[in-house]
């Protein structure tokens, strides 16, 4: 190894053919990469940071990381019904060894070609270990799903399940868990470990969506949180009855409500469009859970209730 | 102040009119940003984190921070011909206190006003103090200017002048130096405060030589390092003369040929094409000047002499 130049070449081999795909005209390796979108499509962007300790277990795989790290940046073009197409990586580390490049880039690599995207550039420099990933995808000229759109009436829909990545928190071994270990074969894909390494952003569903939802948003910050600011986008209210919220196995209701790290999706869609809403589970094969439907705001917000007692869910994961 | 959400409103008040302008469909406050792109263009993006005490002092002026974070990132754009248009920002910052994202907000928004770009979206995270931007430009189809296209018997040209942030390093105001200090009435804005804390992408450069340059790259890690870069991608050697070097006064040649923090560009164009590079340094008032003459490569890469004599220059910035 010589220094960082090796190191984002070693990056680049190991991605392999998914730093190339169709529509990328030039690719890692010079000032900046040059992309195609299709014709008469917009542009959908979005970056996240995660920053070991804060928001990952200091330690953990790096294959680990590098799955997560793409596919929790992918959920939010998910939210907006945008197709993922490319994404950069910029990496911050305090020693980058070749050893954890060459795993970090394997898990970037293989979420890559589970979402169907490819790594088009980067940034490596020295410094504490963060990672932050932006994503591009694509949408038909105004289509894409925004959070201010729901109206009173609307259903207010959660896909997935949730509190599962809430209880990989507790798991003493999520920091030493690999993507091997993740497998399908050995590990159901809905435990908890592989629900916080490896979400599966809803891709189909957020583009199946597109002129069905009027609002979506990805709950990644928690139910609680998440919903907050979609209600608020909308300028709607809602009562959630916590009995109604789809979980995963073990999963208490109130901290699933508000256990950041679910990587689903809520969004609205107009009472009319039901059968739209259960074929796209259909299609799709995930779940989709009606919980509420959304009225005017006159301030209340977003109330939780449990066997028709309003009840205090907190507020969600704070980046500070 | 009640956490992030506050914060990201606080940032994006104070971006005012630079978080929209044409093109922008969804700005911040949604899960993605959405953003049209100009018909049969490709877009060009790329990625630059700047890691506070290795890529500027701590404690720096975060208007200064602001302004430079998008200039540098915006400079690899200006490399591939492309114009631009948007960016996305991620912070870290272990207490991101309001009184700092506003000036870093402020220093943000002049850079994004100077190079006609939008601030559409970011990243707000606890965590050390690391500035990830990524940028977005574009380019009519097939019209990127790339680092491998230069051909033996092809001039290479540097823009404007050499040196002057390195010797902005040696400052010891150069933590304390906020962009009221820089603004040209008060200040020589190619002074080497200036030139460090707001650079300025060659855009209009960049922009006029596409069907003119070869290649081109932007010269941010040092001379001798980019130069290197550029004569591996196209198989080409050159000769560079020290005496040859456009300096900032003051710089010394072998350290300018170095130092790295110079947002200039070098690139080459066909000897026929000589006119066309003069009319654009006209044009856009940018000196550009011929260094040397590139050729089929022997293995030699890039040469330095000073009098005729051989001798070495340092290989530039590495950021590990």
């Amino acid at each position: 190894m010589n220094g960082e130049f090796d190191l984002i070449d070693l990056i680049v081999t190991t991605l392999g053919t998914t730093a190339t795909r169709d529509g990328v005209v030039v690719g890692p390796g010079d000032d900046a990469a040059v992309l195609a979108l299709p014709p008469d499509h917009e542009l959908v962007v979005s970056t996240d940071s995660l920053v070991a300790d804060r928001h990952y277990p200091a330690g953990a795989c790096a294959d680990a990381i590098g799955y997560r790290s793409l596919a929790v940046a992918t959920s939010d073009l998910a939210a907006m019904g945008a197709q993922p197409a490319y994404a950069t990586v910029a990496l911050t580390s305090p020693e980058l060894a070749a050893d954890w490049a060459k795993r970090y880039a394997k898990g970037l690599a293989q979420a890559a070609q589970a979402f169907g995207m490819a790594i088009v550039g980067g940034n490596l420099a020295r410094g504490p270990e963060t990672v932050t990933v932006t994503v591009f995808g694509h949408v038909p000229r105004s289509t894409a799903i925004i959070r201010s759109g729901a109206r009173p009436g609307h259903t207010l829909y959660v896909t997935g399940a949730l509190g599962g990545a809430g209880l990989a928190l507790g798991d003493e071994t999520l920091s030493e868990c690999s993507l091997a270990a993740l497998e399908p074969s050995s590990t159901d894909p809905a435990s908890p470990l592989a629900r916080y390494w490896k979400p599966q952003p809803r891709i189909a569903v957020g583009v199946d969506l597109r002129g069905v939802a009027s609002a979506a948003i990805d709950i990644s910050d928690g139910l609680s949180a998440d919903l907050g600011h979609l209600c608020r986008a909308s300028a709607l209210d809602c009562d959630v009855d916590l009995a109604r919220l789809p979980l995963c196995p073990g999963a208490e209701p109130a901290v699933a409500a508000s256990a950041g790290d679910d990587y689903e999706l809520a969004f609205t869609a107009p009472p009319e469009l039901r059968d739209a809403v259960r074929d796209i589970a259909g299609r799709t094969g995930v779940a989709i859970t009606p919980i509420c439907t959304v009225r005017e705001s006159t301030g209340a917000g977003v109330r939780w209730f449990r066997d028709g007692t309003a009840v205090n869910v907190a507020a969600g994961f704070h980046h500070f």
